[in-house]
């Protein structure tokens, strides 16, 4: 290079032209479109700050608003395409090329857009993945992030939802890019720095809240008794005999099921202090009779979840909190703490083929991976052993040398036969794979691989897929716990019942779960009026979710 | 819990006690022992800051002072075994345990004291791992780490070496841990903020600056010509052929040497853009010359390198630079950026085994992990697919499915078949494996795994791994570049013809390469002082490497 100090002579520029607009790093909200006309230049690199709960939404309708004459071919590089204008900028020319992690809400436009080609696809990654590639070859020339409140120095205060910020930011500024903030509030001084000051370059203050999604609130109401019957399953089958204290949960009824029978089902099968006592894990509502009861003692967050915040500023023994009391969430540690310090991932799934490999994708819809691949499959740089991981790896490989055997993630997928619509969970072949040949993609969107899958729970039973030694058995293991579903149906009924007999396939019975317990009467809480019950008045549920 | 809130009552009670030996946030030097004792509690968990580079050496000297009678039965939770300091808190009693992730300089004596029992040893990890394991189960109450400046707010500037401090303050302190920094200076207003002081608790001012070791700095007038032939092998049959553009180099003078061809032997290939564009890397001094010729587009860093700083600063274009003009480093991010978001990870060993797993562990010296098996495996959690990670992933399942089969990390292992005192790299059996006997490990301390390797680079030729389809072929591909060791001689020569006739082994000759070109005429610089003239004068090499 002959202009040694091209990056930080352009970001100046770029700073000055903003600065025009501002006092000091001030701006009103009215001239947000003018800051980013400003600040952005064609071919950026852009971060809009969003993920599956907070949005700079403020800064995405700017962006959705620039002319596109000035500002256009950005590439965006995001961890979420979650609000309309995530896409708006790229039907209207603003934006070009995609890398990104999740799109759970706009699934169905994001996958007609990628078929229009109007969105030139980098990648769909999980959120570390997409992080590294910040410091590597996806860095930002300039970031749009979302803060509670800001001092006049741009000291920003992200509370509970800090989750993305910090990597974002980290990412951008000190790679001679330039970043905006839009807060809720401007005040003298913030209650905490999440973000320190001279890291951010121009602060907006927002006539609304950012928005925040409540993704990880389910209602107890809505359990069923069939997810009951999973939940026992999973836990008198893999948390009890593994002794799996270290661990993530996915989204889902399954696992709310699960962590509604903490106190109950789990707590008289004598497992409280020897499972599930250590979470990389959002708030979720659900779990809050368990760590009431004393079930749970620490609990590492990506970001926080609507209505909790009383509840977890009360219950900092449990959460991360800070000076402030409340929550410190942060997405980058959490996902890596989910992967190298969590011997259990157990989440659900869409649609899971013969062989065991998942994905949520459909023909129409792409939801994005989020963090489930980073958690659902072992770290092979794990050098530290626990005894579930190496009853797993045992498991896998009981012939191989104990001092070069490695241990082995608890991978489980957990749902019922069939799913939603009453759509069969188990297929032939992944709809992923038609789409991948559609769009021309490298890799099918799967979401976890077959063999990173050690365990899958249905009403029909557990597959231990560790314990299969070769194809075959492991797609009868499959076959064998997929129900009245075709792939069900294609067993080899002779084989399901040796890989029964060697306890490949637990049923019900074998564990000992009577299928008539599985009754509502066992969740801890049976309504959100009930877990508000037992926050003691500390959770504050969104209205949507308030029925009485 | 019935009493909720203890853990913070807990922390406000410690500071509360540090208090009354401070000014504000501010304790002398010679109250450090006194605060300590007041601070910590036996039985903690306790983060002593230190890696392979920077050292809290005041800190750990005065927690080697304490009374053991006040401490003890500490569970030391850091990334550094490094200092006298760091082994003589076991030898005295204040701590009992060790979870850590590198011991280097300390490898003889932290195994003999694990032989003699003086340690109880929780385990030995990755940094990310033990990183990711401060969120999850093993936190710090108290964190002590180092920084450059503060100001009385306890606002921290660690410059350039911010390394793993960020991580391990989070942890701490957001889990109702308390912090203490020492620092080398105390000032009105720092530089920038590296770490917002409403998380530090406690600021020394230290009477000499903290520790740091250059432990990436190779001179280059050691570099063997074998060294130069391995380096020449490795760009002409890995680096070419797969396009590798991001990547890691490990420590060493093998990688090294491939830095100092990049502007010779690779651009006379016509490399430059194609190849080792975009790294997660410490400043290498020796990386100078690829830089200073535009080989380079950018460097994220762990941590930094003395002598660099000017440079580093000079050429931020290159490197992530805070406000202040200096390095901005991470840990934390930048192995995870080597985990997710680069396509090789080459380095050095002591003992590779005839599967190919290696260690740098010997009976008598335990050296850790550092961040190697981190990088040097394949993140199965990866989505984005590049075309050096296809195609490995293609070599190794040529059958396959295309849209399920996944890609590969590159790890490759490069050196001489006879290391350091002419002891063979080759093994029959590692010495890990006997280490582990003794000190009943429940896993052996192997480096880099046999499955994770892809290939192997010696001045015999290169054993590409991923070709070979079953564990003789893989045994016979070791065999065949472990030239006259006995692993070597002990190869079936007519395998090993075939194995070459393949392409799974390449000889120099099968590349192009000629043996007597491997000449030190090839380096872009054959000293520490022409590393110097490469950076303008920027680089000021430390006085042990000045040897003119």
């Amino acid at each position: 290079m002959s202009q040694w100090g091209a990056e930080r002579a352009e970001r100046a520029q770029r700073i000055t032209a903003g600065a025009s607009l501002a006092a000091g790093k001030i701006v009103g909200a009215d001239m947000a479109v003018a800051l980013l006309e400003a600040v952005i230049k064609p071919f950026d690199r852009v971060c809009l700050e969003g993920d599956n709960q907070k949005q700079a939404d403020l800064l995405a309708r700017a962006l959705a608003d620039v002319d596109p004459a000035k500002i256009h071919d950005l590439h965006m590089v995001q961890s979420g395409v979650v609000l309309p204008e995530h896409l708006d900028v790229f039907e209207i020319g603003v934006a070009k090329r995609l890398d990104y992690a999740y799109s759970g809400p706009q699934a169905a436009r994001i996958a007609k857009m990628l078929f229009g080609g109007q969105i030139e696809l980098g990648a769909v990654h999980t959120y570390l993945e997409l992080f590294a590639r910040y410091f590597i070859d996806l860095t930002p020339n300039v970031a749009l992030i979302a803060a509670v409140s800001a001092d006049r120095d741009g000291n920003l205060y992200t509370g509970p939802n800090t989750e993305d910020t910090p990597t974002v930011v980290e990412a951008a500024a000190f790679k001679s890019g330039v970043v905006i903030a839009q807060v809720n509030a401007i005040v003298d001084k913030v209650p905490r720095v999440d973000i320190p000051g001279d890291r951010v370059h121009f602060v907006i203050e927002a006539p609304k809240p950012f928005y925040v999604e409540p993704l990880f609130t389910r209602d107890p109401g809505a359990i069923t008794e069939t997810q009951i019957l999973t939940a026992m399953l999973a836990i008198k089958g893999i948390y009890a005999p593994y002794g799996v204290k270290r661990l993530n949960h996915g989204i889902g009824f399954n696992t709310a099921a699960i962590e509604l029978l903490l106190p109950t089902f789990a707590e008289r099968l004598g497992l409280k202090g020897k499972i599930a006592t250590r979470w990389a894990l959002n708030p979720h509502p659900t779990l809050i009779p368990a760590i009431e009861s004393g079930f749970v003692e620490q609990i590492h967050c990506f970001g926080s979840e609507v209505g909790m915040d009383d509840y977890i500023e009360a219950r900092s023994d449990i959460y991360f909190t800070g000076p402030d009391g409340s929550l410190r969430s942060n997405r980058a540690f959490c996902q890596t703490a989910g992967l190298y310090a969590c011997d259990m991932f157990i989440g659900s799934t869409l649609q899971i083929d013969v062989n065991g490999n998942s994905s949520t994708v459909t023909t129409s819809r792409i939801a994005g991976f989020g963090g489930a691949p980073n958690m659902g499959s072992d770290a092979r740089g794990r050098r530290h052993p626990s005894q579930p991981w190496l009853q797993a790896g045992k498991e896998a490989d009981p012939d191989g040398s104990p001092a070069l055997r490695r241990g082995r993630k608890l991978v489980v997928q957990i749902g019922e036969t069939f799913g939603e619509g009453n759509a069969p969970t188990f297929v032939e072949k992944l709809d992923a794979i038609a789409l991948a040949e559609r769009l021309h993609l490298d890799l099918a969107p799967v979401m976890i691989y077959a063999d990173d899958v050690t365990h899958i729970v249905t009403e029909e039973g557990i597959a231990n897929l560790l314990l299969c030694r070769d194809r075959d058995e492991r797609e009868q293991a499959v076959r064998g716990v997929a129900g009245y579903t075709e792939v069900g149906r294609g067993r080899d009924a002779k084989m399901v019942r040796r890989l029964r007999e060697r306890g490949v396939i637990q049923r019900p019975e074998d564990l000992g779960v009577d299928v008539l317990d599985a009754d509502r009467s066992l969740l801890a809480a049976r309504s959100i009026k009930d877990l508000v019950r037992w926050s003691g008045g500390l959770y504050r549920p969104p209205s949507k979710f308030r029925n009485w």
